[in-house]
């Protein structure tokens, strides 16, 4: 029989499954948030994740329940795991990945190198916080943010008032690390155990948002790298994360390396590998929360180059992007998302590889360039 | 506005189109013959490929139309044409692949090397054939053959009899060629003329089927490979082709090269594509019919290998054999096609690809063993 496995959100990461679901004759069904969704081929329902009804008669349709993104309920998840639902990554896991706090707690338990951190549940800890970390800080709501969303860098402890204001919880603060650059590692890792690493990349943001991947990370050694692949294990393992984990690391002056957020699911600094690994990253998560045996995480090229294409062209002008794109730059791996452009959206990236670094990141940018 | 395209025929041609139009945000609808086809995914309509109104009415869904197979009658493509739909490849095209006669006729014309060949309409003219060339021959009906189906090699007009009472049509005889080896051509051509070539590849038939594709064909010179490449842009401008066209080759002791077969959509040979080359032959179809700039076909390494899987497990044991091939050989690419397992039927593939021939042998064929 074929294996099933459902994904929860309809975004352009339940969409980037779809091809090596296809290819390796698994059968994917997608739990979409509305109509017209990024991964509206697969979509196989519409409804509200937050609903435990609309989520078990979902996961009764496939073998295999995984994830577009983390905010699925805790008490939606662990109702599945105890109506024996296989869910990868499961809630034990998930809670990690759903809160910060809770998040760098249990780093601090395994003894992962991070940023100094507290928990404040009002201003005056916020201040103290500040006061004792050279009069700067970064405050971050613990659930809900993304791509730079919920997080703030702060003088004063009034710039998060609001966000006491709003929610009455603890926040989390984080002293402002003075990073020479962003690192990611992917891991991937079955509920048997067995785990595989990526090499670590360099990653580019923007405006809190990543813009640009170089893999491997230019320059790292051998001890960088190993020291990013340890950390990454220790917490696939630590944490007991099933299908592809990522976690995004800041490189210190020094040279130590600092955790700065962890994903459960296949992410943003992971995709240079659809096309520069054996095997890219969406068919990895599906082996892995499948349970079927990992692939080879190998980098097909001396250097693999991804650069996001952010906003895109109003609609209609694709046929022209595409165009000009393809026809200047045919070794471009063009993949697009299927979304409604709005300026800083995520609407696509390019991957590009070769041998030649500067000639990959040049190809890369000036396809992306574009669709801009 | 999102691209549409509509592929008539809902086999693994089909459904291996599905991964690339998803990741270049094409918009890609499946016509499909019955439920639960190998490209059930993208399954917009269910009907006869036969009939006019189901074909013209999946048509108005789409921006252009092409085909997992060549069997759409000539009637059907051509009242689509006269309705203003994009047909790729079009009717005049297709003619060439639909029948093996009209083919020979035309690339007789074109000048291009082919096996002594000649319609026959009686046992008489086919026994003076066969009297002509050593005593043996090959009998071909000119249409409707595929995977060896419609192809006997004869040394007595009395073999082919019961062709000549089914069909009353003529026959086509060619000289039974004694080849070295098999190679294939693919080149892929846009509506406004771009064209490229992949290299040509080596094809290992058994029992007719395509077993193996080593690419590029071991041991092909400079000369081979631009003589191959030559034919194949010669019949793809010459016959107008649109989308990727395959060129079926032998090769004899005394290293000419004859055309064999043509195929005007992507081909079996040209399956190692998807995981060797920049762009993969489904990539390619897709890019050249909806007439975008064509992707670069170059190689990703030294070599790569395809071996099919045939016939494959029973229903439910397909788990077992994904875990041993995956386990024995993470870096091998397996592709499965979502169809019931019969004895000798295309179940899948798998590709590898290094830099040492003998190895990816070795490798796809130990991970396709597992199925078989």
């Amino acid at each position: 029989m074929t294996l099933r496995v459902g994904v929860i959100g309809g975004g352009q990461l339940a969409r980037m499954m779809i091809a090596p679901a296809v290819e390796l004759g698994l059968d994917i069904r997608v739990l979409a948030e509305a109509e017209g969704m990024s991964a509206q081929l697969a979509a196989s329902a519409v409804g509200d994740y937050r609903d435990l009804e609309t989520v078990r008669a979902f996961a009764s349709t496939v073998d295999v329940v995984t994830f577009d993104h983390e905010h699925v309920p805790q008490t939606v998840l662990r109702a599945l795991v105890d109506d024996g639902v296989a869910v990868h990554p499961g809630p034990d896991a998930l809670q990690f990945a759903q809160d910060k706090l809770v998040m760098r707690e249990k780093l601090a338990e395994l003894g992962v190198p991070q940023p100094d951190w507290a928990a404040v549940s009002d201003s005056a800890a916020l201040q103290a916080f500040i006061d004792d970390h050279g009069g700067k800080a970064v405050v971050k709501t613990p659930r809900g943010g993304y791509d730079g969303k919920g997080v703030r860098v702060v003088r004063n402890a009034d710039e998060a008032a609001d966000w006491f204001l709003d929610s009455g919880d603890a926040l989390l603060v984080e002293e402002l690390v003075s990073f020479s650059r962003e690192l990611a590692q992917q891991i991937a890792r079955r509920p048997s155990g067995q785990m595989v690493a990526y090499p670590v990349v360099e990653t580019v943001q923007r405006d809190g948002v990543c813009a640009e991947v170089f893999a491997p990370a230019p320059g790292a050694g051998e001890r960088l790298s190993q020291m990013a692949e340890s950390i990454g294990r220790q917490i696939a393992e630590g944490l007991g994360v099933t299908g592809m984990l990522a976690v995004e690391l800041f490189e210190t002056d020094d040279e130590r390396i600092l955790v700065n957020e962890l994903a459960m699911r296949p992410h943003n600094s992971g995709h240079w590998s659809q096309d520069g690994a054996v095997t890219g990253q969406f068919e990895q998560h599906l082996r892995a929360v499948a349970d079927l045996p990992l692939g080879d995480p190998t980098p097909r090229a001396d250097w693999s180059v991804m650069v996001n294409i952010l906003g895109g062209p109003a609609q209609g002008a694709f046929e022209d992007c595409f165009d000009a794109a393809m026809t200047e730059h045919p070794d471009a791996k063009i993949h697009i998302y299927g979304k409604a452009a709005r300026p800083g959206r995520k609407v696509g990236h390019v991957n590009t590889t070769g041998d030649d670094l500067d000639d990959a990141v040049y190809t890369a940018r000036a396809a992306a360039t574009h669709f801009a």
